[in-house]
């Protein structure tokens, strides 16, 4: 078995890329001619926005392997539209791991003990049956986005026994705009009677204790953390509490954070960061001449993203 | 257009109850010739137990229907077996709707802007669709739990722009044993130098501020808050921050609160606590003489839970 943080380092190697490309499907960011098919196809049902978003994907995904360190399809999207939209999620995720994609599920899950266990079941299997077998994993997942809110009874149940089978990224300094209103409260250092740190700061030091004895040969955890593009000075601070954490960074591009943005929270050695884009990527046949060939107006978007990024950790 | 907080209310003054049964089905909660009967008919498939969910529930359900103030499926439970299990939490839905029962799904929910809009589609309805209008909604609860680490940008995309068509429940002090981890840091009051607060107390104020413009008759906001049973000191403290929230409170029975715990976050005129309870409930079929008969459990295990909280409010 391969630690999947040392899968993502891997492919970065391979691929020269620290790009996480996000697989948010909507109706309004699929091609005219694709949402038609599937309109008269199968109607104005959830059935139809479910095929059209798995037929979005494969040619995205057909695009982009190879040129990323991983994908990220954002839960949300798919559940708008019940059962069918959880099949399309469940068949990207199958569909991007065949095409040798490492997936992050992006759903921000957190729960308690054995609640949280439900739901480590449903992106990364292992539910019981009815008899005595465990159920069918309804998709296995790489990596998930979870949230710290509830401590370790959430995040500890998330994990596998065995280091590195697949890995959480707990959410630590979001790049939404009120972020701050929980993330940036000062509160008093437990450790240190006269520093005051944000909650985002003791988030951090949970999720370097959580994740600590679970490193894989390039020297990151399984445990990571989500550390938004949008506040690189954060970033950078939240780099010295976590040295060994991958850091999934969204907000760079659609959301306004720069490139040197992105990247402000790298290690010394220039790693430990995963940069995620979505709109930026998957909607860039918006702007093509050719609307229908959305796939290579996403290779090409990635492409200038990956030197955007390159440029920026030189 | 009933306000969901009045509805509450009204269903707990007519049924006299508080109590809030928790639709949480697990295999091993499922009584054997349940779990034979369907793993006869659909194998050993997510269908099949999606299957027996809503068969167990639909008992259930018929059996406490005018009983209780509320249900509460745990959508952990659900999403666990993938797509069917998708299709029985919504099922699970529509069966307690239609039985008169007001459905808080705990799902615990929280993301930024554009995505928490599609998960509020995902409970509540309005997704758009491939043509015009919007997509068929998956189920349409009455209130969802949320996480308030993402701030406003995630709780406010929750609200309807009506107050109180349906209602979120936040998540501020949470039942379980780790739950301090973060929510019992200490941090510094922006209004009172002096003065220290925990992070749930924060959030707590978070809460009230969300919901002040959106209450009921009752006097009770859209906006309610999850505050744990096993934490009664804190219910107190959490109530003379939030005194026009309704607090949804896990906690009782199973994880070793008492009805006098459970109620301790409640107003002075005795109002604004709905307590919730599963295992003990829905599993009271496991310490019956006809264990076939789990509806007729669950009843009477509502019955006592019913006179207990009645009498600790007493």
């Amino acid at each position: 078995m391969i630690h999947v943080a040392d899968r993502i380092q891997t492919d970065m190697d391979r691929t020269g890329s620290i790009a996480c490309v996000g697989l948010d499907p909507r109706p309004d960011l699929l091609p005219p001619s694709l949402r038609h098919q599937m309109l008269e196809r199968h109607g104005d049902t959830n059935e139809g926005v479910a095929a059209a978003f798995v037929e979005f994907n494969r040619r995205i995904i057909d695009a982009i392997a190879g040129r990323c360190a991983a994908v990220k399809p954002q839960a949300a999207c798919y559940e708008a539209y019940g059962a069918p939209g959880w099949d399309a999620l469940a068949e990207t995720v199958r569909i991007a791991q065949e095409a040798g994609l490492v997936v992050v599920v992006d759903a921000k899950r957190g729960d308690m003990g054995s609640t949280s266990a439900h739901y480590r079941q449903a992106f990364f299997g292992g539910a019981p049956g009815l008899g005595e077998g465990p159920a069918p994993a309804p998709m296995r997942a790489d990596w998930l986005t979870v949230n710290p809110y509830l401590g370790w009874d959430n995040v500890g149940e998330f994990l596998d026994p065995a280091p590195g089978r697949h890995g959480v990224f707990v959410l630590a300094k979001t790049s939404n705009a009120s972020s701050g209103e929980v993330q940036d409260r000062l509160c008093l250092d437990d450790d240190h009677a006269d520093r005051r740190e944000t909650v985002a700061d003791a988030v951090a030091r949970l999720i370097r204790g959580w994740g600590a004895d679970r490193l894989g040969d390039a020297g990151l955890s399984d445990v990571g953390a989500v550390v938004g593009a949008t506040y690189p000075d954060e970033a950078r601070r939240l780099r010295l509490l976590m040295p060994d954490t991958l850091f999934l960074v969204p907000g760079y591009g659609a959301q306004g954070a720069t490139a040197a943005d992105a990247v402000a929270g790298r290690r010394s050695d220039g790693r430990g960061v995963l940069v995620s884009s979505s709109r930026g990527v998957i909607g860039a046949w918006q702007r093509a001449a050719d609307p229908e060939d959305w796939g290579a107006a996403a290779r090409q978007a990635l492409d200038i993203m990956n030197d955007d990024l390159a440029a920026a950790r030189a």
